[in-house]
């Protein structure tokens, strides 16, 4: 069996306002006292599966070899959707089976799926509206104590992962198309465009512009400083591996009435 | 004495973006270096006592034998209200004597209060307006040292609890009246009523109607997605005991104007 | 060397919506699984440099000695401002040099500064929007399993640090100017005066009056319930060291249209 660090990680679109979170948490050292909780972000949109699988994949893999992946935002929860399990080379993940871990499946080769369907590492009884705290959270805890995936239920072989847009070239227009991945909370457009189509030489500035909305994004560079004045729209590679359109001291997403999902082109000159 | 499990949780009205919370957690960890910190929640509404009660009466219950509960809703900070530690048979408790702790008073048989008088125990100087800090803290993390509750002050025979308002039945008219506990921040809200006033029989419609600010909810279920069109109002068995009203893809408190305190009637068919 | 608690605090302004801040923490426990790290807050409002050094100066010296301070507010990621790291006493600072530990400098002698360009202890590749996970993260980390601060890069004697307005004495008209340092989240207004300006006996009102934008503050108390009715404005000794001037049930710092930053007089009488 794989090393365990014993770190469990929770991303959901709780908030941290009720009790929710703390109820998670409970249970969790309830059953294994030495687990070490790390919140991801309990502050994804209520119910917007999109964002909680981009944010989950932007951090993942910072965390140690073993560490555990709780992940729960669950339109359907109490519905049909199954409860899952996924086990990677370096990391596991548990929640609902809805395109939370679309990410994971793109970038992770080896990636073994069960159900959770074993009601004995369940908390009971099950409320069919917390299963983050009745199910998800039992089972984190009990695979942290090393109680294996195939033990909580059966294989899945057809887990829901929704299709991740990537750029497609037009050659004879010599564009690149992509979508907008993610906004952050700072405005910032997280595109689909990673060092593949474009890279940054020492910050000289590339032959390349991207359209948005109409509009078109002249500046390139390394950081918001090297290139950018008040009001200025600039794109640079982000730290999630992608590259980010932003607009210093304001919003790009709010200037551009842009949003996650838009189209967005890379013209190579 | 009873096993301590270390933990100390924290559920205040601080707000996470001032200096308030990490005071609190350096004062403790100062003290017991080994001690594990665990937030239930610090945006209980500023001074409100009644959503601090409820929040922490709804989670309490999931952490490990020995956890140290600490909380601090406490507009009273400074004046006379006595600072105090409650023993459980499992827990303990540490805040100000205003209330904040009805709901333990409610679910637990075997309570013992104290006050903390002790200065030994606090942190010095004690700052009027942040007992968080100086006393709540300090006191905690020598608690979860080992030093025993009498250690802190004298016996409380008369700890602050309001009442809990509970369902009341009208025989007469078949109908059973209770209050709306808490409204969490989807909007749901959390009722009075738990499974002694209604049972949800596998999925069976149960015959019977809520009625809150002169709307009707017929439609009664286990989770959202099995009874509810968007805009529909519908009744649940809620995670922390109590049925919830709530509206599909909506607020429930903003759809009805309904608050913490409003008046529901469960009419039984 | 200098005992260390293995514990490693951050303050951002990364908000806890994005991935940025579990990014940050993976980099430490992957580096030192032993790290225990607590948040100080990251909702210090973005690229606000004084209300972070602030904030940080008044809850750092609650923590044990040993400890690690990790500070990110940084609008000039990227740029040619230095990283840097700072050792005095009692605990290590990490961050961007930009004026983030002005307190520390006010408030600390010896204090001896490094600045961070050994890229062996770097994350790789450095992203030049994210030093926050890149360079002060593992360096933090690696400081934390015992690596001399000399050891990151090499001495700083210059360190970037604004003044912090100190109250001036009139002694003519007896009156004391100083500014407003921080306004909470309650809106409450931290004033420059400390106890050496003004010191509350024992609950009786000092003869003195404040004067803030043009209005009168006359009632001095030490807690909220001491002195005020609702509506009312009043000064207290707050728990960061200064007098602080709030309004009963409201926010003294919108009922006054004062910020941080604006003059404020003590009349002594």
């Amino acid at each position: 069996m794989r090393p365990r660090s014993s770190i469990i990680t929770l991303l959901t679109d709780f908030g941290v306002a009720d009790y929710f979170v703390p109820a998670v948490k409970g249970v969790i050292v309830s059953i294994n006292p030495a687990a070490r909780i790390i919140d991801l972000t309990h502050d994804i949109p209520p119910q917007d599966v999109t964002a909680g699988a981009f944010t989950l994949g932007a951090c993942y893999r910072e965390f140690p070899e073993g560490t555990i992946h709780v992940a729960v935002v669950d339109p359907g929860v109490g519905s049909a959707r199954r409860p899952i399990i996924i086990e990677t080379a370096d990391y596991s993940f548990i929640g609902p089976d809805n395109g939370l871990f679309s990410f994971i499946h793109q970038f992770e080769r080896d990636v073994r799926v069960h159900s959770l369907t074993n009601e004995e590492y369940f908390r009971h009884p099950v409320c069919a509206t917390f299963h983050g705290r009745d199910i998800f959270a039992p089972v984190a805890a009990h695979h942290s104590l090393g109680v294996p995936d195939a033990e909580f239920g059966e294989r899945v072989i057809d887990p829901v992962s929704f299709d991740i847009p990537q750029p497609k070239h037009d050659a004879e227009r010599g564009t690149i198309e992509a979508t907008i991945l993610y906004v952050d909370r700072f405005g910032n457009l997280i595109t689909g465009f990673t060092e593949r189509e474009l890279q940054l030489n020492d910050g000289e500035k590339p032959a390349a512009e991207m359209i948005l909305g109409g509009r078109r994004i002249t500046q390139f560079g390394s950081h918001f400083a090297a290139v950018a004045q008040r009001g200025d729209l600039f794109a640079y590679p982000g730290s999630a591996g992608y590259w980010e359109i932003a607009l210093w001291c304001g919003s790009a997403a709010e200037h551009l009435g842009a949003r996650s999902g838009d189209r967005v082109i890379l013209e190579i000159k």
